[in-house]
């Protein structure tokens, strides 16, 4: 019989009611289960406040230390509480079920998963509750897994027990064609393929973290990401072959990010990398990029970065503007990023026009566009952003059964 | 150079501020210093809280598992601390730092003590910062040590390491003549014996559980008992010999015990046995006993017992009555145990009287007497138990210097 391996995120564990529904769950899927549990609600949070009381910059073999106690309060809570319905159970930090890491602390890379012991433990007929969102270095240091990091430890031993399928459990219902907090008749997607779930990431839906999506992907992990509190079926992340494709799988948006831009820039061979590689070097995480069309042997270069990461960037910003002569740096937070992502879209060129077509007719100004070849994404004012979500939405009819597999006719 | 064992408990690391202070204390240590911390304040608490929310009877490997997170919580804390003052630290788990237990949970005893990686980080000029309490299990799980199991971890590791000493700091200034809330002329003792502390540990007296002093004894660990928040030494614990021998070391009390009394039993050869083996059987821990003088083939036997065990005492006390033929069975949670320790009373017959003197001097009537060679409990009623402390300080002149030596003359 097949694993299932079942993934609960921070609000599914939040109190001792939730770990108790969460507990019931585990037990009614019978079965050969394997669960992978993240911190109980606001813990992380409440390590890092302490750390940072402590120190003004925790090292990070210290930090992984310290908030790998979060999960390991959690697992301990959930096993208890399985024992307690008669299911027999046992938990296991990331260390205890084999989850090795590199020794990057913080942000640590999975580089083998040894499940000896899990197995024994589910041949035992036993539930097993894995500590999310850690591991262990070569050096025997507790190590995490950074953002998403639950997700991904679920999907790694998904894969290493070749399971039939990995349940991301979580506060939503799935994936939607827009969010529901700013379209209420957006429709949940049934299934998308793991290139639309990776850009539906990349572009701001939080429902997975793009991580774990790869993860899924390269080692071929049917992912279902389903509502912890409801018992309707979720979204299947699975791949493309065999899937009805949608032309449209959704709309995200995204608020995090910030513009730059850079007036003045000689227009000459180099000066992108002169720009860009000083803010890689920095570990700034650029998206979107746009040159102007140059005038008078001159350019403006805009892109957007992390708002998160604008403090940091801000000193490399002004060396880079003096480095290639450029006349003035400015930043502009008051931006939104809005994405179509549908893996149709490939063979489908009318697509980018009629978003953009949208747009105008609601009078939202489009400031930079970049697209990949499932994606389609425009940085617009941050107050347009919940207009923009609907205006596209209904364009594509996307709330309409069917319309978003037939929308654009014949495949 | 010698390894210093340094042990905080919960009190000491309570807050952020206080674990920076413990920070400094370690660093100001200088050379190589080993340091065992316990939960942040209310830590430990507070996960029973939790554990008792989803389960009604805690499942005790995952008891542990959920446990050992404060410890690991403190240690990172420490550890940040330690380097951010310029100091190079690492903080280790009970398993990381070689602590191996047998699989007892909740109350597992030390089977090894694998010093390396410490002594590897000692070598490497790191301040070693260890979980207490914690340990693991020939089969890789996560153990706790019980009461006091900080101590045991602290005294472990020094004898592993050959420590200079262990210095066990806590929110007392050291071991005191009597408890200086009640007799605030008390005075703080320079050294006890590893035996009068063990009598101490015992009676009541709440600085050292009686299980590290008895590990400390066997491998000769030097303690150092102190307050975290002052600068002035506190009290050594060490071996008896080349020690100034105190006729009286100290006075204890506690409250902690509640008076049995079975009545009316028939007074023949078994009986005792046929009382006490069903306590023993359930675990109880019983203290004081005392058995009346025979009248008419009937006696009545008392004894104390943990208040916390009453409940759980009481059914089985019925069925022992029952068993025995006794008349009645009677609780009294009333009482107070005051306890003289001192290695220099055996040989020094004239002490007990002295005592019961002084508390017939103010009226206290004495309910149970127990003895050992080195210690005199009485049991009073839990009202009289400051006036009998008092008097007898007052009575052995305990606040005198110089006279707790020399009382009773030469030796």
């Amino acid at each position: 019989m097949r694993v299932l391996v079942q993934k609960y995120g921070g609000t599914s564990l939040g109190t001792p009611e939730r770990i108790r529904h969460v507990a019931r769950r585990a037990v009614e899927a019978a079965g050969r289960v394997c669960v992978v549990a993240s911190a109980m609600g606001d813990t992380t949070d409440e390590l890092l406040g302490l750390a940072e009381q402590v120190s003004p910059a925790p090292h990070a073999r210290e930090l992984d230390m310290l908030l790998s106690a979060g999960e390991q309060i959690s697992i301990a809570l959930l096993s208890m509480a399985i024992i307690d319905l008669g299911r027999d159970a046992v938990s296991l930090t990331g260390a205890q079920a084999g989850i090795h890491t590199d020794t990057t602390h913080g942000r640590a890379r999975i580089v083998d998963v040894r499940v000896e012991r899990v197995i024994e433990a589910l041949d035992a007929g036993k539930i097993v509750i894995v500590a999310g969102f850690q591991g262990i270095s070569p050096s025997h240091d507790t190590t995490t897994l950074g953002r998403g990091g639950s997700d991904t430890t679920a999907v790694a031993l998904a894969a290493a027990l070749d399971a039939e399928a990995c349940e991301i459990y979580t506060d939503v219902e799935g994936v939607f064609s827009a969010d529901p907090r700013i379209v209420p008749e957006a429709v949940k997607r049934e299934r998308v393929s793991y290139e639309e779930m990776l850009e539906l990431a990349a572009s701001g839906a939080r429902v997975l973290a793009a991580r774990s999506v790869e993860y899924a992907r390269n080692n071929r992990v049917p992912l279902h990401v389903r509502s912890t509190f409801a018992d309707t079926p979720g979204t299947w992340v699975q791949e493309e072959a065999g899937m009805e494709q949608a032309v449209i799988s959704g709309i995200a948006h995204d608020t995090s990010e910030a513009k730059v831009t850079i007036r003045g820039v000689p227009d000459q061979p180099g000066i992108a990398a002169s720009i860009f590689r000083p803010l890689a070097d920095a570990n700034v995480n650029v998206d979107m990029i746009v040159q102007n069309v140059s005038a008078a042997g001159h350019t403006d270069v805009s892109f957007t970065v992390p708002k998160s990461d604008l403090a940091t960037t801000e000193p490399v910003l002004q060396q880079i503007a003096r480095a290639v002569g450029g006349d003035d740096v400015t930043t502009d937070e008051d931006v939104a990023k809005i994405s179509l992502v549908g893996a149709g879209m490939k063979t489908h060129p009318g697509v980018a026009a009629d978003m953009f077509d949208a747009l105008a007719e609601a009078g939202i100004n489009i400031e930079i566009i970049s697209t990949s070849t499932i994606r389609i994404s425009v940085l617009i004012r941050a107050g347009d952003v919940e207009r923009a979500v609907k205006v596209v939405h209904d364009r594509f009819r996307l709330a309409e059964p069917g319309v978003l597999e037939e929308a654009y006719g014949e495949r």
